[in-house]
């Protein structure tokens, strides 16, 4: 740990919770989890509710006359009908077309706006073109620190602190509530696939305040601290950058095409490339890949994934579902072959081979349902 | 451990070595040491040789017509005289004339730059100023990483394995050398105090080869696996970006006025700001400061700098020296206060003050040693 690596305003809670260790995500920590399994802690999130630390969601913050211009110049999303109050998943795209984050993009006020990032530095990306284009905005990190409540009980939690306008509350919409005195964002959102809320703490020096007041108010819901969990991200299809999709895949590959608008009335940095992608065809899908064989622990390296004898890609996230009953794992596939093909091997190790088989992400829809099955009993 | 923190082609060598632990670098992994303490590193690093994986030195390749122009906009640092085969360290600033980075440029043809960063996404910077600027350039992140040979016999070692040749080069000049029938560039430089070498291998399937390969003829020189050692760092006074100087840090703030040129014949962003910044006077000034007290191991949290009662800043950067017999650190401090005091107090845990000194860096340069003796009989 240095001073590079830096602290959210909930790192000495975490600390004192029982802390079993940190990953890293915007030069700034992430807990991993608090010395318990990522299995009970996928339980945990699916029956209770859970205090997560994701301080290293970033905010971008875009402010002044040329904010709504830039902002439809980074994504191919369209973002005409966006209102204030409002969050969008909005997938960034370079020059060459290619992914360089997948931000929740936050509309304060017309010409305000917050990119909550994933793991690259899109500061550096959003002022280098505000810079080159000229425009009259400002662009700079504020003091906005997220921290999540996820988890079946999390409304109640949040209706216990906040009040019951909480309730009014449309998922991914943000509205603002009082704590200590001060006015603080508060969306109906989180990196899982539970009920949940993000808090955009805009004053670090009232982080512990808050982690405190929310494990006190929790404890009748036998709240616990944790983290963004693999089993449950898996099965709900959610995405990670720098995992399963990086600068090199484009966003249609990445099953982001209702998310890219070609009309001709908007225009953004790599459109000619996805035009250009779109009629040629992609050469990448995302699926995941549901696979048989004995208990996996999470991916570290990516697992190559094989039909017959050629390799056709890699899972980049995957882990052993309990409440399934299968190994789980979302892929970049070769699109040729999934065409023709559904059943694949997965090489968890050197030559040790698993069968599988595509699926459609979220795990959870049913069609997926009977290749699961058809899977589960074999080797 | 996932995908998203980047494996180098060192890694799994480096994992075969008895690494202790890693840091995260451009969602890269650094290894911070191989189960000896900081002290014993040091001293081997001064008295043998060491190699190191710093592939997370990631580069970014600034090829076509406009690269010069374009590499020129973004230091300060006047290149115009800058020769093919130099090396030269430059901060780069953005439009508020603050430091984004510190890398390495080196200068590989008239039309083609590699920048070796340090820990932020400057490909975005710059693929975010080509793209807005309009600029006819190709910017990506070649398959390039560094492995650095550093310690008094890395001549030797590095003779031994690419031949005699290695003797001409100059301290920051690189040149090229054949490894396994592959043309390599390797340069005079690295992030010691000591004489090194740097490999930028440009081959990932080559990285265990070279690693064994310079680990086999390095047994003569009693080498060791290593990492940038702070002791010897700091000691140099070579800074590190994210510590002890962020992206709310001026260039001149952080005694790089040698590099900023405001000569009117160069342009580059940010220039107004330090024209600016120039005539007003900067706020803080970074130094080192010597401390006396029981031996402190590695600073993680910064440690507040008192003049009398008012604080003038942190230490960044902060480790006891067991060969300047002192705890030292850098601080970017009150450039107010410098001109008046020199002696200052370092609260290295709540409402323990330890009696410090400010000092020029390096901390080698002979200036400070009367300094140094004097603080070291403190409390």
């Amino acid at each position: 740990m240095s001073r590079r690596i830096r602290r959210t305003p909930y790192t000495s809670c975490v600390e004192k919770s029982g802390i079993s260790g940190f990953t890293v995500v915007n030069h700034t920590l992430l807990p991993k989890a608090f010395q318990h399994t990522t299995i009970e802690d996928y339980y945990h999130l699916r029956e209770n509710v859970q205090i997560w630390d994701v301080g290293c969601q970033r905010q971008v913050q875009i402010k002044g006359p040329d904010s709504a211009f830039l902002v439809q110049k980074i994504t191919p999303r369209d973002l005409r009908s966006m209102e204030v109050g409002e969050c969008l998943y909005v997938p960034l795209i370079n020059d060459d077309g290619k992914i360089i984050n997948d931000p929740i993009l936050l509309k304060i006020k017309d010409d305000h706006y917050w990119l909550s990032i994933a793991d690259s530095d899109i500061l550096l990306w959003v002022q280098g073109l505000a810079t080159g284009l000229g425009l009259n905005v400002k662009i700079e990190e504020p003091d906005v620190s997220p921290l999540a409540i996820q988890g079946p009980y999390s409304e109640d939690l949040m209706v216990d602190i906040f009040g019951s306008k909480i309730k009014e509350l449309n998922f991914f919409n943000f509205d603002y509530f009082e704590f200590d005195n001060t006015k603080q964002l508060i969306a109906k959102s989180g990196y899982s696939s539970q009920l949940g809320y993000e808090i955009y703490l805009n004053n670090s020096n009232l982080g512990e305040k808050l982690w405190n007041t929310i494990c006190s108010f929790g404890k009748k819901y036998n709240l616990r601290p944790g983290a963004p969990n693999l089993i449950d991200r898996i099965e709900a299809g959610l995405l990670s950058f720098g995992n399963d999709m990086t600068s090199v895949n484009s966003p249609l590959e990445c099953g982001f095409e209702k998310y890219c608008s070609l009309s001709s009335e908007i225009d953004y940095i790599g459109k000619d490339k996805l035009i250009k992608e779109k009629k040629l065809g992609s050469k990448l899908k995302l699926c995941g890949v549901a696979f048989a064989g004995e208990p996996q622990s999470a991916c570290k390296i990516p697992w190559p994934v094989y039909s017959e004898s050629v390799k056709i890609g890699e899972i980049t996230s995957g882990i052993y579902n309990p409440a399934l009953k299968v190994n789980t794992g979302i892929a970049l596939l070769l699109k040729s072959y999934l065409d023709k093909v559904s059943e694949v091997k997965v090489e968890v190790l050197k030559n040790d081979f698993k069968e599988g088989i595509i699926c459609s992400l979220p795990f959870s829809v049913s069609k997926n349902y009977e290749l699961i099955n058809q899977i589960r009993s074999k080797k």
